[in-house]
């Protein structure tokens, strides 16, 4: 697989609100629907987009800003399903920041897609406090990670506007309480959906994908 | 269980450097190993100091401190093992910063110790860029985050000195190359010692405490 045609950004500061209000308008005018991931390293974002390829690309065509302190690994998966895709490098940032996504998703063809998953750095803490102009925070919690993290970490579930419980194929071999991790989450938040996927079959991923289609649905009506 | 003895520290701020130095001052002149504990959030660093405990305590006993964004979680978990143990709260912060490390360390009960494990905020990035006076660094990652995470967060294995592949009971049940991980460490520091842990079952644990042992005695004959 050749993976020459994926751009890498990189190093772009700026003041961070002027830029994300752009993007803001950008979104606006072109109705476009962009979801900024956010979740620790490894806990499923990359094949949350994986798996939403089958479902997404016939019905809401999507590319993808991939987000990493470094390498091209995850650009690289999404790549190889077809999907535009950019590398987003942090150069040692733990989030990222709104005027390296916004140069990102104008050389994106804005053209051929009705939405845009930006898939931040694996980080559940900075990522929440920086606004990136995205329509909407998901959160993607691993169920390997403790269902206690909502609470030990609660500015990304205060500010996403839904939350993804992922690798749930792993819940017979874990001591994890999903319903307790539920609770947690509408302790910091009492009004989000969450989704149940078992990353590695793929199962939940048509609720998640619906709702999805819902967010695309809104974000044409506001035009 | 009661938990009132956790004492609950927040919001210090001061310039980290001095504040690392003074840390470093006390544990030579105490002779005292502390280790910073850094990973993901839930990449297993409380569940291995538990596993910890029963090899340590009459050998090498030691004190903890917690550190989280929010809540009081994981010293609750240590106290209940009998652990002398403080909560950090980082109050929103992504890592722990070194004058609020120093205030906690100084009132735990260190004439009764030989070693402090300090456990960062969960993060791979922030807390490897900050210095806090430890004695070494340590990195701790789940083999539930994937293999390509050393190259994706290289800078915490660069800092760190040892590494420790948590949750080894999983593998069955899941998609890692353990042999890729390493050299992937290796690849960005050659020297650590890789320490396989299940942490389930605490198959491991000899291993690594072994290797803390081996920290105490060189920190002993540095004095």
């Amino acid at each position: 697989m050749t993976v020459k045609e994926i751009k890498v950004y990189q190093d772009l500061m700026g003041a961070n609100e002027e830029w994300a209000a752009k993007t803001r308008d950008l979104l606006r005018t072109r109705s476009l629907l962009m979801l900024n991931l956010i979740g620790s390293p490894g806990s499923g974002k990359t094949t949350l987009l994986e798996n939403s390829v089958n479902y997404l690309r016939e019905r809401h065509p999507f590319a993808v800003l991939e987000g990493d302190v470094e390498t091209t690994n995850d650009a690289e998966r999404l790549h190889a399903l077809d999907i535009p895709v950019s590398q987003l490098l942090s150069g040692g940032s733990c989030h990222l920041e709104a005027k390296l996504v916004h140069h990102a998703l104008v050389d994106l063809p804005l053209d051929t897609v009705e939405v845009v998953f930006v898939e931040n750095v694996g980080n559940m803490v900075c990522p929440a406090e920086f606004d990136i102009g995205e329509t909407a925070k998901v959160a993607v919690l691993s169920v390997t990670e403790g269902e206690d993290k909502p609470l030990k970490y609660p500015l990304l579930f205060r500010e996403a506007k839904a939350a993804v419980l992922s690798k749930q194929d792993l819940l017979p071999h874990l001591d994890f309480d999903v319903e307790a991790c539920r609770r947690n989450i509408r302790e910091v938040n009492g009004n989000i959906p969450i989704f149940d996927v078992a990353s590695a079959t793929g199962e939940g991923i048509p609720a998640w994908g619906e709702w999805v289609a819902g967010q695309v649905k809104r974000t044409m009506n506001d035009e």
